[in-house]
């Protein structure tokens, strides 16, 4: 047995509660190494006779990479307390492993065992019970539609009248989001999430001026107040974003400081390194990367703190949003965040918190901080595979599997699956325009654990490459728009939103077959399942349905073609 | 090479900030396995012609158990933000481990790498400085000293007349620990660990009747303010015990349930399953153990936040109190945690809080919670080796190796190591009586890295069995004390705290010298090495000196012996 390969760690993925009354415990060892392993555990009180008493399950083999099998076993402690090891046999030997290290038998002292102290409701992993079910939309407000004119910057170009640049403007405002909301309930989403709306100068908003208002070019609070009414009417909930690592240029207190510098009352909003500052050669403060407009926010500042604070729960307390996107949030500190929850859930308890974090995000996911995180590990590894093809299905198959089992389960459930964002290139000119490929993604997507979210345009075939290409102007005009692509989006949300087991009421997992370009998963549940055979490659291939372990069980087959779900007993 | 026994992730012992300029990085490979390490780094923001800019440092191999080497480097990111790969060679292949797995090469995409977004001092784990130079002396106030007989509850026995039982009494008191509180300046202590001093009925004080008041067993609030001042007139840390997991059974809150159950204004102060609650056959309602009398406190309800948190905030307010134990500390939830550091740190901020933890305590230890737990896992293996001979040299080396790369550095520097306590038996009980491996113990543990306990009486050579054979009266005649053993430990604590080498200003690592019950460990600084052999046997043994490599420097040798230290060029 190749005992060095053998790993767990309590409160993270590897054991954490799944709810108040349950504990998910995990073991990571080499692939095909270990047959079988055990969990013992037991009440760290319950002793008779000087013995500890303790019970065992099997625990189940749930996936595995090239490397790794993962091993997964649940328990509910009846005290909420509980202690445990791992007996893991192979072929050759039997060996218990301990938090004190390796052992051939049962260690007699109790001090040797992992331990899981105590479930207590209060540090379970919360999200909001709603974003399970929630299909996003991903609205970037300048670009999606302009019912207002008399609202337009100056210098406003024609609807889609050019190429989204740097500096362009199309006046897209509430308005054009207003008159486009039946377009939304019929493609059957119930999610927005809307890129920055606050007073800034920039296209997309991202240098805000003023937290707590609205930008002129979009409508005002009273226009705002009514399209997240008219959303919640329509049962679409409404995510902003929150760009607190950074201000913009024009944010008052920044302007303050460069006027009044040393003697601004705002000097430590900020991270000057010495005064006066200035911006030549390079920034003498902290910024967003090296950008000297987007001066970095002093987030341990309490006045600061107190500020945010304050914009936190003005848009959710008057507002009545659902959600806040954070902008570069890994970047902030975890205090602050920490700060930022409580605030938010006491005005609102289900407040869905999604962090810009774009990497391992084990940290902010621990019930204290946020919610979910953008994730972008499974946008890589979809676009890789289907859009790009540079990545096989082994690969693919084995990405996945490990960002699944890097999480707790509920976590995984509400995690943020985008397939391409404001930041990215659109996914139907990464894959050069090959719509059989955006279909494989949406379908992936869209049957996946998690929350999808949908980048505006991408369910009518728009192209665009990298920002700011892939921030064009939203088509409207019926005849250019790939309506087929978008009845099999609306068909696929609609299997999401009323199959349980299409969504996140089931198990996913790759089956273990391994065909050139080919996928094939499942998502089960007690007695039924769904498998999902994905052909990413250009030849016609035969499944053979003998490895699909489907027995006598009734079998339902259903073929998406030109955007339409064909069904066969 | 052994890819499945390399192991990273950041955000714990393996990457972490020791201060607010500075990543400590560690990974972890096979024993003997990974001929070289290199950490591959840079800023996520600097590129240059489209490539990303990185540096690049060899990482140390600073330790090694039988399973695995461990590797740390140290970085000093000029902005705060790093991402990072390591390159691991052997003498067949190199390879790149990202945060997305294994690389022949540097991926180009940095969405690949391990990413430490920022280092925010507010995050940054940060102990009170003091408690580095610390060495701790436990009192269990009724059993130091009886200085006022007038306060004596009944039934109190003549000091030291009789074997301490669980309900018996002698009287200590705070007039007693002020009578001697030059006897602990003259032993060179500057830490006192009191276990509790509330109002409870016990002779331990665990039942805690009211939070708010004194024990009037040992004084009153004047006499106990006046301890307070004299030991800091003396150079000299307080630290309280908090029993917040559970209250005792006359706690007045509990009475109260008890009498109205759930027409009780406390009714949701505990866990009552459902009413009325009983405690035959068994209690319906959560408790410490299983022991009725000692119901769990609600630390969700709000209200017992509230009254807990003034309980914190007003010894340290009031008293001046510099530190915290907190009992059963792992039972309770890590949101009350938060919240009792961010109420106690922000009334005194150097204020030690310590929590009874006897497992892997990561979870605590993040900076926002705890700044040391009880290390008892230090504990167990020091009386194992040193006291019981239960385990080998190599056993005792690992598991002190373990323990050390379990946690990051400045964690580490302020571990409470003890090696007994009010609930373990007597160290020179537990050895049997040898007086020479009682040095041992405390030479080990007073020249490791941490924050070292004394448990009152050890350092004169009491005995004692577990609870309550360990909880005797203090013996103060001089005739019956260990003198020898006394100034033998004076003469540690003294070097300890005059010798930076000794305490916690060195690296510490076990010499690759494996003799049959001896074990051999440096602490070493840039220019200057302390080198500490232990004979653990019954054999005189010979130490190759050329196997220390001492080279051609000055050697300064101290022999411990008879309670003195000869040193001889
Ligand atoms: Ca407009
Ligand atoms: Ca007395």
């Amino acid at each position: 047995m190749l005992k060095e390969a053998i790993f767990h760690r309590p409160k993270n993925n590897f054991a954490y509660a799944y709810n108040k009354d349950t504990l998910h415990i995990m073991i990571q060892t080499k692939k095909d190494d270990v047959k079988k392993v055990e969990l013992i555990y037991g009440d760290p009180y319950e002793w008779e006779n000087g013995k500890w008493l303790t019970e065992s399950i099997v625990m189940e083999k749930k996936a595995s990479t090239s490397s790794y099998d993962f091993w997964k076993g649940s328990v509910k402690p009846p005290f909420h307390r509980l202690r445990y090891a791992f007996r893991c046999s192979d072929k050759k030997e039997t060996v218990i492993l301990t938090e004190l290290g390796f052992y051939q038998e049962l260690p007699q002292d109790i001090a040797n065992y992992f331990c899981f102290p105590y479930i207590h409701e209060i540090d379970v992993f919360n999200a909001p019970d709603w974003v399970k079910n929630t299909v996003w939309y991903q609205i970037f407000p300048e670009r999606f539609a302009n019912g207002d004119s008399a609202l337009n910057p100056v210098n406003t170009l024609p609807w889609g009248s050019a190429e989204p640049s740097p500096g362009n403007f199309f006046g897209g405002d509430f308005q054009g989001i207003l008159n486009n909301l039946d377009y939304l309930v019929d493609l059957g989403i119930n999610g927005i999430y809307f890129t920055p709306i606050f007073k800034a100068s920039s296209n997309h908003k991202y240098d805000t001026i003023d937290y707590l208002e609205i930008d002129p070019q979009f409508g005002d609070k009273v226009i705002f107040r009514k399209l997240v009414r008219e959303c919640h009417r329509r049962g679409i909930r409404v995510m902003l974003d929150a760009v607190f690592n950074h201000s913009g240029y024009h944010f008052a207190p920044f302007q303050d400081v460069l006027e009044k510098q040393e003697k601004s009352k705002y000097k430590d909003w900020f991270h000057a390194w010495n005064f006066p500052i200035v911006h030549k050669p390079k920034p003498n403060y902290d910024t967003f990367g090296f950008v000297h407009t987007m001066p970095k926010l002093n987030t341990k500042n309490p006045e600061v703190k107190a500020y945010l604070l304050k914009v936190a729960k003005y848009w959710v307390e008057e507002f009545d949003i659902d959600g806040w996107r954070l902008d570069v949030a890994n970047e902030v500190d975890h205090t602050f965040w920490r700060e930022f929850r409580k605030v938010v859930k006491s005005v609102k308890s289900d407040v869905y918190i999604l962090g810009e974090v774009w990497h391992d995000s084990m940290p902010w996911l621990k019930g204290d901080q946020f919610d979910a995180v953008m994730n972008y590990p499974f946008t890589k590894a979809a676009i890789d595979f289907f859009a790009k093809q540079s990545i096989g299905t082994q690969k693919f198959a084995e990405s996945i599997t490990s960002l699944l089992y890097m999480y707790p389960e509920n976590i995984n459930e509400v995690s943020f699956n985008l397939l391409g964002s404001h930041d990215t290139a659109r996914i139907l000119t990464t894959a050069n325009g090959d719509k059989r490929k955006i279909r494989m993604l949406f379908l992936f997507q869209l049957s996946f654990i998690g929350t999808p979210c949908i980048y505006y345009g991408d369910e009518i075939g728009m192209t665009g490459d990298n920002d700011p290409g892939c921030r064009g102007c939203m088509v409207w005009d019926r005849e250019k728009q790939d309506t087929e692509l978008y009845f099999f989006i609306k068909q696929l949300i609609a299997l999401r939103r009323t199959d349980e087991l299409f969504g996140n009421q089931a198990d996913f997992r790759f089956l273990d077959i391994n065909e050139k370009g080919c996928i094939i998963y499942e998502k089960r549940l007690v007695n039924r399942r769904l498998i999902f055979i994905l052909n990413n490659s250009d030849s016609i291939l035969r499944i053979p349905t003998n490895k699909l372990n489907f027995n006598n069980s009734r079998i339902i087959e259903w073929i998406f073609s030109k955007g339409e779900k064909l069904q066969k007993e």
